[in-house]
């Protein structure tokens, strides 16, 4: 299951028109091995160690950057050519690579056929300083600037192709969380738990974890951002899981927690499940039109009117795609309206004091409401 | 199996230390999420999604620098504390987090107390453009420079307490190996067998892969940088394996090439012997107070008298810590002398038009040479 060919060229020719529209003369595209979604999308190149680019002139000649080390991987796997090797793009301890004979952003840029008076930067955020340096070296008196809209356009509608490696993402994810509740028991720790996940996630088809997976018990529970430890889990505790798959690119988060024990206490019920209903119901407000921040205060208000609002940690949604976690956003300050083949995460995540219980699911916006990519067990988990 | 607190606020003293006798003010130290190590070195704090940085004043409080959603798993994981939540720090998708509480730069420089007139940046090489930008407006006349050289120092000489983490993830990459020779087989794919590593690295400890395994066969085994895909394995085929573990933030890579067949033709034991024999004579050149060039010129040397010149890709050696390949590099370029506790990755990759077989190896820099951190199955492995 991949992306065609045809699918990657016009994706850049698309990219091509979208910043021709917006006045810029080229878009260089910046990843590395965590957020290395922007150049994979534009080449299935997919980078380790090093960080990789795409340059594209609006009327020239694209290109892929990668580092000295990646040669021979990048002519392998890369479905644009050619691809040209530069210094700053090395891993970052800085090897010097005394025998590699690299190229340079001069050369890079000379395939424009029109002057650069304006480039566009996507992956602004992770852009490194030092290459920021070595393109204004190289781009004279051009006007280097932040572009990333024009990529998240193109990006936040999916094609058929991306819907269904999506769904298999999904259908990976929820096969490695069978797997995880066959196995978990008071005694094992969230770390043992991680390696149980991750066989059945590659068994079945998997490239990668969709992101640094979620298994923990405990306080850690209560965290929006956090990593699995040896911690030894117990009866009696809430156990959370988000699984996620990648497969082609494309990354899933499956969310349930699970109660360790035979019947979970009333003061954790009220939490769980207030989750979960709140989780099904926010699917139901998602259609096309409907604007994103109107969601978002709708969301708001279900949780004060089912006195839930007191544990709000984060919610409803939020874009969905190539890295687990991406653009567009669902916030109160979100003005966009939803669209047809738009991929969200509804992401329903409440806590107290005590523990934290998260419920993730991907849906595709259709024409009329939402196509769940996951759902098995939107069901209170015992597990004891 | 842990760093200590002791050992951790002993690092931030030196370095302290060592940014002083450089005539610095202040270092920002930064990381992400696969760029982790410069940031957990200080504070064992270890971002995902979001990146991470430190603030460390010649003269005044150090504290780490997060994303606006990673406050409660900081607080619960960070040995240096206070924790501030700075917008540029968010996921690179942009988050708003309208609801959300963040800091500045003009407070975070307010924890000096001297002016700050020379601001070292240590992971230059990853250093956001954006976070400069908000550096540079904030400290106002000050120079930033690149400052990673006084971090490398403190690094690049191991505690006891590192040796141990190292030796630990050594010998859970080691149990991973075995568990993936037990069982490959040809018409296994790549990833089933990555999967399979997985499950014995965290069963056995890890907290995380060392580095994006190594796991195939066919072409991939040609390139320096690579990663596995559902490619079928076959029979007569090289499998190569580098498999690392991650202990307390240390990172350990094995190594080693497998022949999928009951006996190596000769062309491929040419190869595969040469590297294993180049590879144990290496070790026995490294001791303290030899030139790391003298070793990279020697490598050469005896490849061009064994007549394996020309299938050289890598090699001999790089640094090992947190980061599986980290300063110092052991180049022709490389001016410096080993000693005692330094640790490298010996690291062996010839490579035909056909084919390529890398072996490696952790040691450690003694009094008089190296002690092995791994080394099991330094010998021909054909499977079938």
């Amino acid at each position: 299951m991949e992306i065609s060919r045809t699918e990657f060229k016009s994706r850049l020719e698309r990219l091509r028109a979208e910043a021709e529209r917006e006045g810029l003369d080229a878009l260089l595209i910046h990843s590395n091995e965590s957020d290395y979604a922007n150049v994979r999308y534009l080449s299935d190149y997919w980078p380790a160690f090093e960080s990789a680019g795409v340059f594209l002139p609006v009327d020239g000649t694209p290109c892929l950057i990668i580092g000295p080390e990646s040669e021979d991987y990048a002519a392998d796997r890369s479905v644009l050519e050619p691809i040209v090797k530069l210094t700053p793009y090395r891993e970052s301890a800085e090897p010097e690579y005394p025998d590699v004979d690299v190229s340079s952003f001069q050369e890079v840029f000379a395939n424009s056929r029109r002057p650069i008076k304006r480039l566009g930067i996507v992956g602004w955020a992770i852009f490194p300083h030092e290459i920021f340096l070595q393109v204004q070296s190289a781009a004279g008196s051009a006007r280097i600037e932040k572009a990333d809209h024009v990529m998240v356009r193109l990006r936040s509608i999916k094609s058929d192709s991306e819907i269904e490696v999506l769904k298999e993402a999904n259908r990976i994810a929820e096969l490695a969380i069978e797997r995880v509740l066959e196995e978990v028991q008071p005694g094992i720790t969230e770390l043992q738990l991680v390696g149980i996940a991750q066989e059945a996630l590659y068994r079945n088809g998997a490239e990668y974890e969709g992101m640094p997976l979620y298994v923990f018990g405990g306080r850690s529970t209560r965290h929006a951002i956090s990593r699995p430890t040896n911690r030894v889990l117990a009866e009696g505790e809430v156990l959370q899981l988000n699984i996620g798959a990648r497969v082609a690119g494309y990354s899933s988060s499956v969310g349930r927690p699970v109660y360790l024990g035979k019947k979970m206490p009333d003061h954790v019920k009220r939490l769980i499940q207030g989750g979960l209903e709140a989780h099904k119901e926010t699917a139901t407000w998602m259609r096309p039109g409907v604007q994103a921040s109107a969601i978002a205060e709708k969301y708001w208000s279900y949780l004060q009117e089912h006195g839930l609002s007191d544990y709000f940690l984060y919610g409803p949604a939020h874009g969905l795609g190539m890295i687990e976690v991406e653009q567009p956003w669902v916030e109160t300050t979100s003005k966009y309206p939803f669209a047809p083949n738009m991929t969200f995460q509804v992401d329903t995540f409440l806590r107290s004091g005590e523990f934290g219980c998260r419920w993730e699911d991907a849906v595709r916006i259709t024409e009329t409401g939402v196509e769940w990519l996951s759902g098995q067990r939107l069901e209170l988990i015992e597990v004891g």
